[in-house]
């Protein structure tokens, strides 16, 4: 299951990734002087739309789970000043900011092990960012394929589509994380990343790690509605997606109804049977099964048999998920408490690095009160 | 003395300017419902680059010190964030900004009359900044003759170039400053921050003021060396400028080598006397005469006593403020007190304007931390 897309839609090509990665890790290890180490530190970020899917628990929250589980040093941030770059609506914007953390939480994101916290809530974030701005050169900026992908349908391109790499540098490198779980989507990203990091350090000193993708190894979870196009809160059918807060009965309907094909085998073959393929994914992604041994197990059910039995995993996978995103719903306070602490800890770590960053761009720190951003809050 | 560069370098045109400005403001005034009026407030900023000279005092600071001597509301920013957006020296940064403030208190600013404090000392800017990065569109910003001009030369163009306009709007708005003390060079910069007040209103409801320029009738101060050419920090020649800590030797020495012409009578006459006006417009910045009252005054001198009699005018005026910026120097415990202080009145109006755009944009308030940005200073 180590699918990939690279950089063109519905291209699938692991070998020419897997050799990418390889060859990019190969130049930035072949440079003179030996590279200062930097402890491992896992940093990503998630973008607080609307209710979570399939998609985005396969693709993000799973392995944010898994890596917090392992013990690794671990942050994630709710990265809210990325929710506005697009037309939006701030009233939402804030209740999703609380059902992000909810549902977090709900799939397995311990506040004890993990440090979860809004964005917007540590300053350092834009002001780091404004130092990458200086650094960065609008050509690079231009050939950043999202962008380019992005923009190619807009009139009055909005600055934050072109700019927000350059928050996305600001975010991770705050915290010298040196490691980013993304989608390869992101992975153009994450390479400027690190060619701002080695650019600041040439400049002002060794401070930065150049941080490195760790890409999702789990298959992207489709559209059940269209298998060739992945599930995304952005189509306008809700049945082509499973949300985490469907219940028993509506998952049972949407995975009845899912698009596979006229043959009732249950066979994994994504270039041929994409459908059942991805019902055979979703399969994967919730028992840690491979799809050799799921097939194994299927071999005398019908694809609409199996779509019975698939519906009953899920549901009771995701029906105590659900339960427990409402219960925490229900208590605002614990959920403003644990973003609160997740800002506290964040900020502890990001105000080391902000007040080394002061020092060597010159800002100096000789000028701060210790008032400065403590914060009264009236409101 | 109304004269006025209108955006295209050694063009004077005052008429035009002032056609364009009664345009703008009519423009303004004729929207449908009526405007928040927003209590007068003056907000300017300078960047901390070396020495000041005397173009800088007849641009900037002799009109920051008549405003707050006339009790207006005023807000003064070093704004050393504007100061890495082209190559430069950290270490100079930061001693410029002590040195910046030693020249202000020199000049006549006084912290208990004005506001006077460090850009990057307040965090909101920045954090404003990202804000309005995402209301500005690419259009808008490729337009501004600024960047047109400074870009052209440059095969790389940095980020910070393109987006600056974005963080000097983020400057003013934090403040809800109505009035902004700026050169006509700047004033396409102070519509565009008009524009997205503007579009913050109407997209999150009512919050800032539409800030207008207030346009410096003070001739500008040209060139030594060359009159055509305004007097400029950038320049190599140091003789082309009158610096404000220049010695009496000096400054004896750079206006006797001044260039006028072939005539000797001390006429009043721009187009086809340059560099004789020049020493007028010089002399008119630091007496208050007009250069009508000069000529009369020196019509029995030759262009070489002229500038004698000058000379001893620019000593008597610039000898005691070189001799407290020294002092100044001297005590940079006092220089720092007074950025601290500065910083702490200046964000306690940014705080609440802050936490005011928190709210509507959908940040909310309520995952801060009262520990947020509170500053360990442990270097």
């Amino acid at each position: 299951m180590m699918l990939h897309r690279l950089f063109k839609p519905n291209k699938w090509n692991p070998d020419l990734l897997q050799n990418r990665l390889l060859l990019w890790n190969s130049q930035r290890n072949c440079s003179k002087k030996p590279k200062k180490v930097y402890p491992k530190k896992i940093f990503s970020g998630i973008q607080p739309t609307g209710t979570m899917h399939l998609g985005n628990y396969a693709g993000a929250i799973k392995n944010w789970v898994d890596l917090q589980n392992k013990g690794e040093d671990v942050i994630w941030s709710i990265v809210d000043m990325h929710s506005i770059t697009l037309p939006y609506n701030p009233s939402e914007l804030k209740e999703n900011v609380f059902k992000l953390t909810a549902t977090l939480l709900a799939c397995g994101i311990d506040p004890e092990k993990s440090i979860l916290f809004q964005q917007s809530s540590i300053p350092m974030h834009a002001e780091l960012s404004w130092i990458f701005a200086c650094l960065a050169t609008m050509p690079r900026l231009s050939h950043q394929p999202q962008f380019k992908e992005k923009s190619e349908k807009l009139k009055d391109v909005p600055l934050g589509l072109y700019i927000y790499p350059i928050l996305q540098t600001a975010d991770i490198l705050l915290y010298k994380a040196t490691h980013v779980p993304v989608g390869d989507d992101q992975l153009q990203h994450i390479q400027l990343s690190a060619h701002l990091a080695q650019k600041f350090n040439s400049t002002y000193g060794e401070t930065f790690p150049m941080p490195q993708a760790i890409l999702n190894s789990t298959g992207r979870i489709k559209s059940l509605r269209d298998p060739t196009e992945k599930m995304s809160k952005s189509s306008n059918n809700v049945k082509s997606r499973i949300d985490l807060s469907d219940t028993p009965d509506i998952l049972l309907n949407k995975i009845k109804k899912a698009v596979t094909d006229f043959k009732s085998e249950v066979t994994y073959e994504p270039d041929s049977r994409p459908g059942v393929a991805n019902l055979i994914n979703i399969h994967s992604l919730i028992s840690g099964k491979t799809p050799d041994e799921i097939c194994t197990q299927a071999q005398n059910l019908d694809t609409g048999k199996y779509k019975l039995l698939l519906a009953d995993l899920v549901i009771e996978k995701l029906n105590p998920i659900r339960k427990r995103i409402n219960e925490y719903l229900q208590d605002y306070n614990y959920l403003q408490q644990v973003l609160k602490i997740g800002a506290s800890k964040a900020e502890t770590i990001a105000m080391t690095n902000w007040l080394e960053v002061r020092n060597k761009v010159g800002y100096g720190v000789d000028t701060l009160t210790s008032n400065v951003h403590k914060l009264n809050l009236k409101s």
